[in-house]
């Protein structure tokens, strides 16, 4: 099985997913600058995965410094969570991660000790603290395997979009995690993989992991998910998220959207799946949440090959947000959210 | 301008939309097996272009015939007839036009005189007719644009699936020539291209007529259409048909009932601009149109390079149906059907 990413002694370890399906490359980011590259690039993506990255090129940051005192040693830490954070905007989990890992720094600040201790100290704790933050995700992960597949029937095709599998995870995967749980559980599930445009996640990763794990898996177009509701073939639809607001409105890969639409058109259960990590209970709503704009070069080419007349222009919004008013239910580590969100998710976070 | 489709001494020459945009190349049929060929190749597609070249190609099937007497050019007819006929399913104006060749061919089978000088009369009668398919054809779609264009606003940004334009039709386009006839009374419109995975007629083809007609166009991926209505982006859809019912419901390339859906959910008309030879008034709903199952590998591969794990299961509808009650209105040359359809559109056919 391979390993989304890891803490290992030369660096942070990545499976590189630009090069999914065709090839399993691994990547090691050895300083807090490659770990913000490998995420600009989307060699790790996926909301939870990028926290995970982010709490380790944090770690990085701290545990390679030569800083003399613990005042340069903060430095080195804020260059680091600085560089980490201008890499893509709308995942609250990198933010998450990055203050998680700032407060164990600042523990380690407030610390007694000479600066000699403190400095080990701290090199120490931020590495720990990084494992932690992958460790605890992949918990989350299973326990939302749990809530989840206790939401599906027994024989179910089940709908997803983009990838939110143990590659967009520390492991597991928090749609793909309620799957493999269903699975796990006995359920017969067959899963319809949304390709997903420009970056196809869904074909090249998706398809992949779930083939790889032995699970019925049938890949179709973005186009073609609300023909298929509407023959009757979806049982259910699952996804992830990249930032959830305090009312519930769900930002998630671009085409998620769509799929709620007309999930809610065919009476076709729509459920987000994420760890509460992923939940930004700041945002009154998702209007507020920052959507990235990549480059439009991922639409207008693929795999390296022009799709499009040369100098056509092209937009690439890469997440877009959901209302809650589609959402059926919010699976997380702690349970189940429904409608009002406000309020059961305010209960799930506290 | 390039030529869709024409009529020459040595074959109908079509332009090869397999490889547009990257090249602009012609080829030429010289029996109606080459055109059959052709249309299943998708070398020329669209539901009106096809039954141009449907109508070509029998054309060709008797014009070619050496064939000594009547009973045996009618054989001949009905060999490149049935051949033809079984290129692909859904798009209707395939069968109409054999249907028109047909009632041509029996004009001259029951016409006075020698075999050989109503085999000459039937090969000119028969060729005269296949021009006269195509003259109609862009005749229909300059009024399907007349029509169409009084529905947009003097500014305006419409979203099209698929391309409905000259490439799709004898010339001018439907959907597209509703764009062209609006732009051309002086309007400032704005196009936004879906991509239409997987075979990319709207990156490919859409995009390269607008931007030749210098008609600005932005490329966007299927599953970004949603999101910019949701945002307001958006104030129009206008797709084309590949076989209308009579009770209003739409069948087109698949996408589009998601277009038609996202349409409704935002407020956002809904038109669907088609010449009558696309209504079947012989189908009550849209329920009984065949829909065209595609090679998966064109869901699994893009221009030759695979994206998926090789052994992926994958779905390919090539056509979607769209309920009348998401239809705002449906443009065709004799002016602007609305809702109740099974009304509007027969008396438009009368």
């Amino acid at each position: 099985m391979f390993k989304t990413i890891e803490w290992t002694n030369e660096g942070v370890r990545m499976i590189d997913q630009t090069r999914l399906p065709a090839e399993e490359v691994y990547v090691t980011c050895k300083d807090a600058a490659e770990v913000a590259n490998a995420i600009k690039r989307m060699v790790i993506r996926g909301a939870p995965a990028i926290g995970v990255a982010a709490a380790m090129g944090a770690a990085l940051a701290v545990s390679r410094s030569s800083a003399p005192d613990m005042e340069r040693l903060r430095q080195d830490f804020e260059a680091g969570a600085q560089c980490i954070s201008q890499t893509r905007p709308t995942a609250v989990n990198l933010f998450w991660a990055i203050q998680r890992m700032r407060a164990e720094f600042d523990r380690s600040m407030a610390a007694d000790g000479s600066d000699e201790d403190r400095i080990r100290r701290a090199k120490e704790r931020l590495v720990a603290e990084a494992r932690q933050v992958l460790e605890e995700d992949i918990a989350a992960n299973r326990a939302i395997g749990r809530h989840g597949a206790a939401l599906l029937g027994s024989s179910a095709t089940v709908l997803t979009h983009c990838n939110a599998g143990a590659l967009a995870t520390g492991g597991y995967g928090t749609a793909l995690g309620v799957i493999r749980a269903a699975v796990g559980a006995g359920k017969k599930l067959r899963v319809f993989a949304d390709e997903t445009r420009p970056f196809l996640q869904g074909a090249r990763l998706t398809a992949w992991e779930l083939a790889s794990d032995g699970v019925p898996v049938t890949l179709i177009t973005d186009s073609m998910a609300g023909h298929f509701m509407k023959q009757g073939a979806l049982d259910a639809a699952i996804v992830g998220a990249d930032r959830i607001a305090a009312n519930g409105d769900v930002a998630n890969k671009i085409g998620t959207y769509s799929v709620a639409v007309l999930a809610r058109e065919n009476r076709v259960p729509f459920y987000v799946a994420a760890p509460l990590s992923t939940v930004d209970l700041s945002l009154a709503s998702g209007d507020q949440i920052p959507i990235e704009e990549r480059s439009p070069e991922e639409v207008t080419h693929l795999a390296g090959v022009s799709i499009a007349p040369g100098n056509v222009e092209a937009r690439h919004p890469a997440f877009d947000v959901t209302p809650h008013r589609y959402v059926t239910a919010i699976i997380t580590e702690r349970g189940v959210a429904r409608a009002p969100y406000t309020e059961s998710l305010r209960a799930l976070t506290q």
